[in-house]
């Protein structure tokens, strides 16, 4: 087995949002000199063609579990950094937050394969921000939390200690949990009347933002047949400005 | 007085965290045609200088009070929305997470203006993705709350609930502040030894990344000379990816 090209480099980039726009210009260089790119289902045909036409395209599939997803990554890593010099990993938002960015790191220090992280704009903040929704503002929201709300373990979100934060939350791929959402987030102290943004695909195209508060969130979504990806805003922030 | 020209549109743009390639293309569209820009002091010239060389530049200035800049932007924006098109508003990082953009928007909105905002790639995220250090990781830490360090007023934060969260903490503009934080933290039941990463001038030239513990920070950041602008990530994950 060959060793690494020493010129290999792995580049985990975040694609921002989906607006093929909201790419940084770093991004969208490394892109433009990809010559393996390992993709999120979710990121749009727009940015992805950025990469050349002879470029190695290896895209997760929807269904596909982390663990699968991470296999993928690995062999495409292994199989390419020995005869290529430009590996890119592309994830939709920034890869650190809530992407698989950490456990692909941790395989590339292991094999000793060079890699740099290419910050991407998160959906947490940049989507609320694309549609006039400050997460932050003085004398509403001093703090905002960001969970994930897929697959929401038992136990791994204390409740309670958010609520006693008082910031703003930002719940991310949570419209297929919201019925959950809700019931915690109102058992667990927050006014059932608590104002609720829910944007699905935000900054796309396809971008849909729904107003409405913790108690009828589930059933305003499935009224409205919002569907994933989506990101949940709770907080005064939302009446403040939304409305 | 001439009502504001139909066509103005004021755009309030984040830069990113400060590396000229970090700005979204969308930004840099926008700056390419900016007529008017108006700025955070802290952005480097590099990206104040992709607007066109006859644009009109107005930069904040150090030390100026919130109330101070935010004079500064109407009266802007009053003066040349009857006669130009596109007004640009930069901050640095994403406009909305403790920028000024929504005190901004509430003023646009008061004088029927149009704007638009373009988010930028947040420093509380996107700075430490940059040095390799995801917030949020499988297992060691599942949500992350962003507060802001400065002014800190007293009874903002709920450093106790903070404390329940579990998750990453990440304090914005916090140098100039790290004593009160570290004690607060401290008194609220986080280990001293809590690890913590402090990175100034994040993915710029002129970055720097200090890694220390709770007790240990105020004396370190000035043993060591790290000065503002910056950010303080605390907690489990600076000890997982960064040692």
């Amino acid at each position: 087995m060959k060793s690494p090209a020493k010129s290999c480099v792995v580049y985990i980039v975040g694609s921002g949002p989906g607006n093929k726009d909201l790419l940084t210009i770093m991004g969208y260089k490394v892109l433009k000199k990809a010559e393996v790119l390992i993709y999120d289902y979710l990121i749009p045909n727009e940015i992805i063609d950025i990469a050349p036409s002879d470029c190695i395209k290896i895209p997760h599939q929807k269904g596909e579990t982390a663990e699968q997803r991470q296999k993928k990554f690995e062999e495409a890593v292994l199989n390419y950094c020995k005869t290529k010099k430009v590996i890119v990993r592309l994830q939709i938002g920034d890869p650190f937050l809530f992407g698989r960015g950490d456990e692909e790191i941790k395989f590339l220090r292991k094999n000793k394969i060079k890699f740099r992280v290419i910050p991407g704009v998160t959906s947490a903040i940049g989507v609320p921000t694309y549609v006039g929704l400050p997460v932050t503002s003085r004398g509403i929201s001093s703090s905002v939390t960001i969970i994930n709300g897929h697959p929401l373990k038992e136990g791994e979100i204390n409740w309670e200690a958010l609520k006693n934060v008082g910031g703003t939350i930002v719940i991310m791929m949570g419209i297929s949990n919201s019925e959950k959402i809700s019931s915690e987030l109102i058992k667990n102290g927050f006014d059932p009347e608590t104002p609720v943004c829910v944007i699905s695909n935000g900054t796309t195209k396809y971008q849909r933002v729904l107003l409405t508060d913790l108690i009828n969130m589930p059933s305003e979504i499935k009224k409205n047949k919002i569907s994933p990806p989506g990101i949940i805003i709770v907080g005064k922030v939302v009446k403040e400005f939304m409305t």
